[in-house]
């Protein structure tokens, strides 16, 4: 018996105000599958899933869950015994629970990150060839989940050995310690990156642009909509994942990142990617030196079992901050 | 004293279902300043002045007028008095006359093509920089017209030593009669092209675009709308004025070019480029074969004193079809 | 025990003159990995391993084998047993027999066509971040194989059933009959399409393009060096796998189809598309009629035991040429 | 009897190392028309004259001149004489003096600017339709002088007055005083620009692209080659001129600007825009803050008579910098 982790699925974050909040991602280019007075679901164009974000109106900003889909309800199961056996307490969510979604289960990950997996969830028509409903930055579909946590070594050690998670591109401090790891399920550069940091907190996530130019047209639509100071750095290439990257930050300061660019990373005998942490294109393969706001603000995250804000650790790796030009 | 044509203006066409064409010319990416029961009034997103393109409601579709913007009302009437003196019959219309439009005047050209002047027209505001109605090939501005004509070279003289336009390229037959001919007033490779065949006739009007992604996604949008079929030619590239093309035809069969690749003429050193009729990059630099319609068919004109269909004289040079290989 | 196909891994295609067949493909963008007087190593700007394309210089043109790329030499061998207890005959090939290449074998598909599975290759450096070294289409990385073969529901059983290829897109005729699929292994919308018609022949090799304007950029390099005529059909976009695509045929009419724009196909939950053979759009979202050559016209494959010609059979359902408009 | 200034036709830098600026522009994606040991000729794509940037090597990088084309040797000597009645110092050079300038004359102009007119320069092949020389940022042509000065009142009314410029944009500080002019020749939003601040100084020379991914593939190559830290400032877009832009520095601190975006201003009715200096999307209608360097240095200039570099003078406006958010 085994459990196959498709990809990254979705993400539940919570808002102050889903007016503010549709107004902007609506900016951005999603598409609104549906909603209701307290919640927003949207999706990217060519999703054939309800949802890959969903907001929820609270009084404060904060991560609720970030969900990876797995292959069958047979597959949820097997790994939340396998989990549990491990010693992590899992909150089952039934059917019906959750619009859209089927079965699933929560738990906080060995990062202290609030994760779900689940199985299944409800298809809706695809928009991928309605071509006059593509707007803002054309988002096509969720990539990855991008997450600071103080342990990073750990969390790589994790995913890797018990959840069946491969590297693809990693960076190394002088002491060869890992300062952060890029790993995937589906074979692209990630599902999710755990990045040194103070966490466990979502530092952004990450969708997926068919295009260059259509990151580029997000930043005109953006701009001319009065979005143009959320947009917190790029557009730029990173050296990491080769990404072509923005960005931008929500009504809430939730710190969504427009990405094209990446590669094929399915071969089993593919070769992690490793950076020096000094290396200047690392980071910036060209662009504008990050703000500083980009290395230390981060979304904070929630507690599956009590709702309440986990409690951030400090990051194991000295703190630095790489700049354009060393 | 003298005059000076400052560039082509707006067309004025006739058609039969102005619904029809709004839906039409919006997926194109037009944006529309105004309209009335029987007046459509359509101009792209940079473009300062009310409109470069006027829908008429009619029984039969037909081109009114094609029109050229001059310096100033003095420059107006001294061309009108030096086309009087050589023995054309002028039309004026008062300000106040045509919507937006100031004073003007129309009269069969040479080819007998209807032609309109006019200094001024109401300005709007311009919305370049509103990225988020940018739509469907995100229309710029109006570039040039291409008229059939039955004797080219008639016309070159003509447009070259009575009215003052550059020749920026041309297509020689065999014994160097002039085929086609690429003319211009403002620094772009035409404000007017005649080609050799039955006329006079309006081929089509183009319109130009930023860059060559907005002629692709303009593609997938007017396919997604229903439109696919409407596009005749294209994409592809003409040797001849380096055009990234696409031909459309309008619920009228009215053709409209979307145009993006030309260059800079505006140096009085710059020599017509000269192209071989037997040369096939000519037409296509490289794409499909043009079908047969985009060669048989173009929009009648009217008269501008009758308001009667112009009659069609052959052509003086004998028909050829340049095909993709030869 | 099991097996695991990762992607489509290569093609091997006899040329008649290698270095005609250099300077197409590198007009392409190919990367050129090493040569020797009768073999050409090719492949994208991404691929770390050392060929997607292998051309042998020969008398005559032809497929001389198209090779799967599996996870292990364990599934290699696991592979090879199945498929001979099912009564196919194997042909093995040593590692060092094949330039780069691991152990490999070849044997004949249930179509006809030569087909190889291998789990090794050489792997030399990427030159994905290397951008003056992009040109032409900027070809990143081999796709897909599409196949003409005789029976097609025949092929796309075995392909599902006994290899494990998943379905993202199919064509429907009349009678419900699989006229042509997409099946995957890699979660693209496909590594292996087969149409009806008279086969086993190959069709064409896909490569992906990050972007739709390199494939542009592509159409005017090709042309600008003398290969307009080589453009056989394109650029346009396919209601199928929604590719913007553009087909090109080599110097001995080997077809490679420059492709953008697919989608994610990983989940198990991906309802295959169905498409009816009458639906317009299906071929052609937008875009020129195909010409007959494109219907008619594809690769002759070898066997792989005696490198004969395989005879073709004729297609079990009866020939239909969708066209543009209906 | 009149003059017609044509446009902005091409700069002349002093470069302290050939060799290196050669490379450099070489991957911008300049053509190099010739060189010799102490001079390099470079022009754009679509370029027909000799060249639009002249290197010459000498022991201090500077700028030499800035040059203006005009449309006749008759528009050159009244130009000449009529700056002479006016009190300037003209400095002649013959025909064969420079390589590939006819008769030239240069003056320092009413900000200290050295300003050079000249009517004819040799032509060469054009390269616009040989897309497999395309390379780096794809350079189409030059656009555009930026200019920081003292007195920015006295250059806008003395170009505009004088010398026929038009005026499309300009930025008004509180008191109506104006900060920065863009004027143009050519329809296009401008051919010089000055600022206030310390000068004269030369701050960029503009090039035009054709699209904006030219842009963007422009700064993965520069990158590729080492040369991301030559990236100053962008891609980003201004709100003035609506210009995508680029700004790099070459080996010796010359900035260039690579530039696409802006619009036809042909019309003699266009109303020049006004901004607020206040206005943050004026600068920055989306990216970052420009580094201080973009602000604080600029090209010296030299003296048409004496080769001496030309003092500078405080800016008669308070220095300002605009901040993306204010």
């Amino acid at each position: 018996m085994s459990f196959d982790i498709i990809r990254s699925g979705r993400a539940v974050l919570h808002v102050t105000n889903l007016e503010e909040s549709r107004k902007f991602y609506d900016a951005l280019g999603f598409i609104e599958t549906e909603s209701t007075d307290t919640e927003l679901y949207l999706r990217g164009l060519e999703e054939h899933n309800h949802h890959s974000l969903l907001l929820k109106k609270k009084d404060t900003p904060s991560v609720e869950v970030i969900s990876y889909k797995v292959r069958s309800d047979e597959d949820l199961e097997f790994l939340a015994s396998k989990l549990e056996q491990e010693g992590n307490r899992i909150r089952w969510m039934d059917k019906g629970e959750q619009k859209a979604v089927g079965k699933a289960f929560r738990y906080q990950d060995v990062s202290g990150l609030p994760v779900e997996f689940y199985a299944k969830m409800d298809s809706v028509e695809r928009k991928l060839q309605q071509y006059h409903l593509y707007k803002g930055a054309k988002v096509q579909r969720i990539d990855h989940f991008n997450c600071m946590v103080s342990d990073v070594e750990q969390a790589h050690d994790y995913y890797i050995g018990k959840l069946g998670y491969a590297c693809s591109e990693y960076t190394a401090s002088e002491e060869e310690n890992i300062w952060a790891t890029w790993l995937h399920r589906k074979p692209s550069v990630h599902d999710v990156a755990f990045m040194n940091g103070p966490g466990p907190r979502l530092h952004h996530i990450g969708f997926w642009l068919n295009d260059p130019m259509s990151l580029i047209h997000g930043c005109d639509v953006l701009a001319s909509l009065g979005y143009g100071p959320n947009i917190e750095r790029g557009p730029g290439r990173h050296g990491l994942s080769n990404a072509f990257f923005l960005y931008v930050r929500d009504p809430d300061g939730h710190r969504i990142e427009l990405y094209n660019g990446d590669y094929f990373t399915g071969d089993p005998d593919f070769k992690p990617v490793r950076w020096d942490l000094n290396d200047p294109m690392r980071q910036t393969f060209w662009g504008h030196e990050a703000p500083d706001s980009w290395f230390d603000e981060a979304m904070e995250v929630l507690d599956v079992h009590t709702a309440e804000k986990v409690e951030m650790k400090k990051a194991k790796l000295k703190k630095r901050k790489p700049t354009f030009v060393i």
